[in-house]
């Protein structure tokens, strides 16, 4: 079960051009296209006349609408059929739309109803896009697992120490234990500190001094459903922080089904700034990913058969308590939802039609 | 629920030689073998044995059984063991059995009781054996769709202007409107006729003069579950059809399984006689399936995840009126059938045991 | 339902080296490895942290226990937490272990409670160690079927005749009639004697003289639930055994998931020893295997379209004679242990928590 009335990355604006595109989240199969004026459109992704996907036709004309490619019956970006090359357009020829925010580089999708689309609960992470090319870094990861198992990964970045021993892990994070606060009803931060040690080795080798005992920091912030900030550094002990290294990283991890993830990830930092360290850090990065993280998530994924996670009993360590914090939060929001709109169909709505997600009624 | 007391094009007759052959009509497997004196005989593709598939096995002996390939058990065409290697013929021991039928170059599978088969309710197509081989094209286009959604294609040819835009389309289609005349209980003719246009591509590189004014027909004869006699020419306004191009193609769509369809054609015409041109139009043909029908009607079937076509209330345009029209008397003919099924069951057989598809109690 | 208190061969002890390796026996994905000491521990392959699959591991330390590649906890031979790195080791980190023996060069694992094991009744093999490295061939044929159709096929042995007509079949098994005699409730043996004909051709290559006549025997010894002791033979008519060419092959069917199966092979013979002979006679044997076995048990396994293989009623030949008492005698012990099972839980725990495969409360 989703949370719904929640915003979530649908991708980078600049993916969407002249040509639309498919992308399932939260197992609705959608369609984005740019529509007149520029404005990005997301529609159910199945022509109501004979169920061909959208996203196989065309953006046609100067409105820019949808056409579909089978036999040619056009949207807006509102759903609306607006024109019928074989008749009159029927009135009930109409495609379920969501409501989508372009801000600051990322593309947002309001899961639920969309007149109930609320932008101030977009999460506000600055301005990525400001930041030097040659220090910047994007990428998308799918990965066949539910979007939790993403989530819990970088809530609880002991993993680094096991999964990524020798250049992301040192075996310093486990020995730290992570901090964490309450920030509101759908968001939390974790935080690791460890001081007086060696960093790991992705930092060490950028620092002015090699091998020396350092300040270093993880901090995660995260708002639901599955959405991560995550700053991280290292600096020589005693000196200040904007001394050393930090990168900064979305990880934005989106439900596609009950069993895959959309994974986009967006990075900056203040170190090693050219087009060949980005390059290879970029290397470095989706190797870890890759190589490390993925396999593992899939194999969890697998092992899991299919049950609920809290269903199997998963043993709770000190590590755990940011991932398992955000999974409460987030079990809450959904019940929440979940009896509001019970109560909604009991009062306002006496002989209800569940409406499909998304659909404005 | 497939309608089954019907003939159902099961593939050519010259591809059953001297091995068994393996297809599932259906959803049953079933195998095709040529018999003593050439006849084609079809049985469930299972062994009573052990269940192997006899299509593993050979056809053995003067009198031309098969041979089951695991422990040698032989039946003849009618489904009878004829030999036991291990001993004496269990009286249990016998397939279910199936009718077919060679007509002028088709074979027929009936897909019931084979004691009803009805030879007169094969569709007559006339001889399009008779046809010069240089200007006759035949085919196989297997699709992961349900068969209906093929059906649905051909009664609908607005498609072509559409998703065969340039080639098999110029919206001439879309401008007329199609005639639906009924037939009989088991069989429509849809029509379309364009006036005064230059024809498509297609056949406008083939008359006397191009970009002119013409005269074109679609015509197309559906008798259930899955037939299309589809004839589609063009001639200089003003002249006989008979001084223009045609081409009549059978269009054969049959169910595999609920979510694959074996797609047969079969199509002569009356210009571009040649090697070459044959085989030119044959690449342009199974381009236009292969890269447009082909991926549509499976992304179609995808997006109706797996629920029934009427439960999805598509939105009914003009152009719909043949294929709806087709819908309703294939669901007409299977209530029919399953009511007098259930009638017998209750009168000629009061503790009936449900028959397997197409076998002789 | 599989038998559970017995023991499954689960590969060559030769295989578990430095690294965990997975395996899934009985639908339990497990994860094997060295211990302290060189013993074998079989655990469940799933941390019981946040389930990752222990085999993605590393076996660490003097202890060389099994740590987990995401989170690092450490669990030992008896699958109990010997280290959390980020604290206290919680009472109820502990991962079901199961009881594994090896012996003669087969790795067995007991499928059901380990402290039930009981190794008297591995079967007595004898060694097929002790035979020369060039007379010996082992090798691992997994299949896509059901174990009990591996089962079915060494117990059916006339299928050579038809399946392996040339090389492993002649006819002979056929004609002649199997004897088949119980030995215990868990084992039976199956055999055929061929007295007066040339023998197969795999066997007429190597006898002394080509072409003659012959006496042919094939003895297999079955034991529960799917491990097969073959011995196979033939000697110029009137010579002792001794004199002829004979083959031990042990076919150890095991259950991996209900629709696959490891299959083991080790066999030794009398005959043929040298390298070259050895190697072309592997090739021989596995050809046999993938090109003919192989295909026809995984056909039959599709045909029977996941039913139970009785409510298909096949038709039962004199050749069944052994695979149908496997069969029945299998299904008696399965019937005795859910029986017992039962009226342990009613008697000894009251209000009984299922426990898993393996695991010892």
């Amino acid at each position: 079960m989703y949370l719904k009335n929640m915003w979530y990355v649908a991708g980078f604006p600049d993916e969407i051009g002249d040509h639309p595109i498919a992308r399932t989240l939260l197992e609705q199969p959608l369609v984005f296209f740019r529509a007149r004026g520029g404005q990005i459109a997301a529609l159910a992704d199945r022509c109501p006349h004979r169920f061909a996907p959208l996203s196989k036709g065309a953006i046609v004309g100067p409105e820019k609408v949808i056409q579909c490619g089978y036999h040619g019956l056009q949207f807006d970006a509102r759903g609306r059929c607006v024109h019928n090359p074989h008749g009159p357009i029927p009135q009930v020829a109409r495609v379920p739309r969501y409501e989508v925010c372009e801000r600051r580089g990322l593309l947002w999708l309001w899961g639920g109803d969309p007149e109930q689309a609320d932008t101030t609960l977009i999460p506000d992470y600055g301005d990525f896009a400001e930041a030097p090319p040659d220090a910047t870094l994007r990428g998308y990861l799918p990965t066949q697992c539910h979007y939790q198992l993403v989530v819990d990964n970088i809530l609880d970045l002991t993993h680094a120490d096991y999964l990524h021993a020798g250049g992301l892990g040192n075996g310093s994070l486990t020995r730290a234990r992570p901090v964490v606060t309450d920030l509101s009803p759908r968001s939390l931060h974790v935080s690791w500190k460890v001081s007086g040690e060696p960093t790991i080795a992705a930092f060490d080798v950028h620092l002015r001094e090699q091998g020396k005992a350092t300040e270093q920091w993880s901090e995660v912030t995260w708002t639901a459903a599955g959405n991560m900030h995550l700053r991280t550094g290292a600096t020589l002990l005693g000196e200040e922080r904007s001394q050393g290294v930090e990168a900064m990283t979305l990880h934005l991890a989106v439900p596609e089904t009950v069993t895959s993830t959309h994974y986009w990830y967006w990075s900056v930092r203040n170190f090693a700034i050219s087009p060949e360290a980005n390059s290879q850090i970029q290397k470095f990065i989706e190797f870890a990913f890759v190589q490390q993280d993925k396999p593992m998530l899939e194999a969890q994924q697998r092992a899991m058969q299919g049950r609920e996670f809290w269903s199997l009993r998963p043993i709770l360590l000190a590590s755990d308590a940011g991932a398992v914090r955000a999974r409460r939060k987030l079990d809450q929001l959904v019940l929440a939802e979940q009896e509001m709109h019970r109560h909604q169909s009991n009062h306002e709505n006496p002989t209800p039609q569940q409406p499909e997600l998304g659909e404005s009624p």
